[in-house]
């Protein structure tokens, strides 16, 4: 199952996610229309507005609210992305900022903060409390993430529990929050709410975890791509905690003076070439597939059907994609 | 009336309200031990908290939902400060930052994302959707208003309008909120309700007039206080664009080059001469008070009491307050 089969049977949703998201943000566009440029740049895959529509339909929910919902999910993350580059901003140009990296971090907080506002909005208008609490926690847990990653990620002392423990909170909260959505508009029994809990919060560290790791496969067929962004950055994700937990002292030793370089250092090779000999890139992919199998066990509870195979072949995708 | 006098009657509920936000930081001290220090030294005057006791109060509510609303409004304000120092940054060291400036911003993005999802989960643990979606206009009326301010208060063609829209949003918005909770809890007539909303415009209308003023006025009493900080940063605010609208074209002209060259010119004399020649300063002053009075007219058909007499207070306060 490829990307296109997996949304074909929510394509017309998606499009209203889209025209929702869009007449929000224009709304006061007079206002911001010279900051929109970054959400445009930033625009995602709409990955966790197709979970909200497939979980809602899964849960027998057809209606417009999920719509809402859907725009709601896109908000918040879009928000996280553009407060995010704020973050690599930093860390990827300490001490070496132009006038118009600030400018830019300025676009991103303010544009960010406008769509958490207008997130929170719709949500009220929506007006049902217990999805006002998922999303809540959520967002509290993406924030607590951010934090975390910053804490904990930029050391070589990095363990597996800290990295699990950030990308829980900075990825999965959103995409788990997405799910139980559908499944609150379902109005579906407490086993399957739980089952479809079950399923964002492996999804989702599935998903990060197969993110980190792209990060340093070269795609042959994709020229330029740029290998190893997060090792340039400083940022310790799993494949390379994974390689720290192998090497020896001399190994470590050198990994960290490379590490302390960044991305002025030319420590890249060595470090693809460590990850290698750790054979680090096929633990993460493995690891990856068990949290996708979880999360395609814990949906087998419910009767087949398009919006299951559809959720099942996200489950796979989330680790064989590519790019 | 003094401040002390004035905050007397809710000081006890002022302390709870500073235990909560401690509390509140603290549940996760440990991840973000780091970045508190920001809030700290950010910490303002309690000024929209006591807002909300007194208008509670005022309206007979003394039950404990005014403490959670006084740390709720203080989380929203402390997290707009937050991220203000972001914008700051970026116009007071245009192309000249540091890496610790762009760590810090770093730093006031995450804590003041942390400050909004928690103000949120406050809220909606409270679970009153009125006063969510009161307080939710107004988180997205302060962002809007920092987008506007970003827009419309960099030009020498600012205009009084531009500059009562942008302070509208960023300042009374949420000044408008603290004092409408109030009459929400306290569930009393339209009438009163209406009266509470008018006050806290126009008190937040005369605070960020008084504010900005203050900005051009030295306190001979506090020697080193610096002036003219929004000159510098290439903010036109009120008494600038007061003065604009009276100079001949030649003072036009030289205002605006001061202005390009902000605080790398030496306009600021300058400009305080013509401050001076065209009574901007006065005109201020009479614009904020003629706010600060409509405030008090509006709250003058409660029936006179303690609460009544220390917002009247705070209006005279907000207006003659020398920092």
């Amino acid at each position: 199952m490829n990307r296109a089969d997996i949304f074909s049977i929510i394509r017309n949703e998606l499009d209203e996610v889209e025209e929702l998201f869009n007449k929000n943000i224009q709304s006061s566009a007079l206002l911001i229309s010279e900051l929109t440029g970054y959400i445009a740049s930033s625009g995602g895959k709409r990955f966790r507005p197709a979970l909200v529509l497939l979980s809602s339909r899964l849960c027998g929910y057809m209606g417009k609210r999920a719509i809402t919902m859907g725009c709601v999910v896109e908000f918040i993350h879009t928000a996280t992305l553009l407060h995010d580059d704020v973050i690599d901003n930093a860390s990827l140009r300490r001490g070496k900022s132009s006038a118009n990296i600030l400018w830019g971090n300025v676009a991103s907080v303010l544009v960010g903060d406008f769509l958490l506002a207008k997130a929170s909005n719709l949500l009220i208008q929506d007006g049902d409390l217990e999805i006002l609490k998922i999303v809540g926690k959520a967002t509290e847990s993406l924030a607590e993430g951010e934090v975390l990653e910053l804490m904990k990620l930029k050391s070589i002392d990095a363990s597996e529990i800290d990295y699990l423990t950030v990308i829980k909170g900075k990825t999965a909260s959103l995409i788990q929050a997405s799910c139980e959505i559908g499944a609150i508009l379902g109005g579906v029994k407490k086993e399957w709410k739980e089952a479809l809990s079950v399923y964002g919060y492996n999804i989702g560290i599935a998903f990060q975890i197969a993110d980190d790791t792209l990060d340093y496969i070269a795609d042959e067929d994709e020229l330029g791509k740029r290998v190893g962004t997060d090792f340039m950055e400083g940022k310790v994700t799993l494949p390379l905690i994974h390689a720290l937990s192998k090497v020896d002292s001399v190994e470590r030793h050198r990994i960290a003076s490379y590490l302390k370089k960044g991305s002025e250092g030319d420590g890249l090779t060595y470090i693809l070439e460590i990850l290698k000999k750790y054979h680090s890139i096929d633990y993460c992919i493995g690891l990856a597939s068990c949290f996708s199998n979880k999360a395609k066990e814990a949906i087998s509870i419910f009767p087949p059907s398009a919006e299951r195979e559809a959720m099942m072949g996200i489950a796979d995708f989330v680790v064989k994609r590519r790019s």
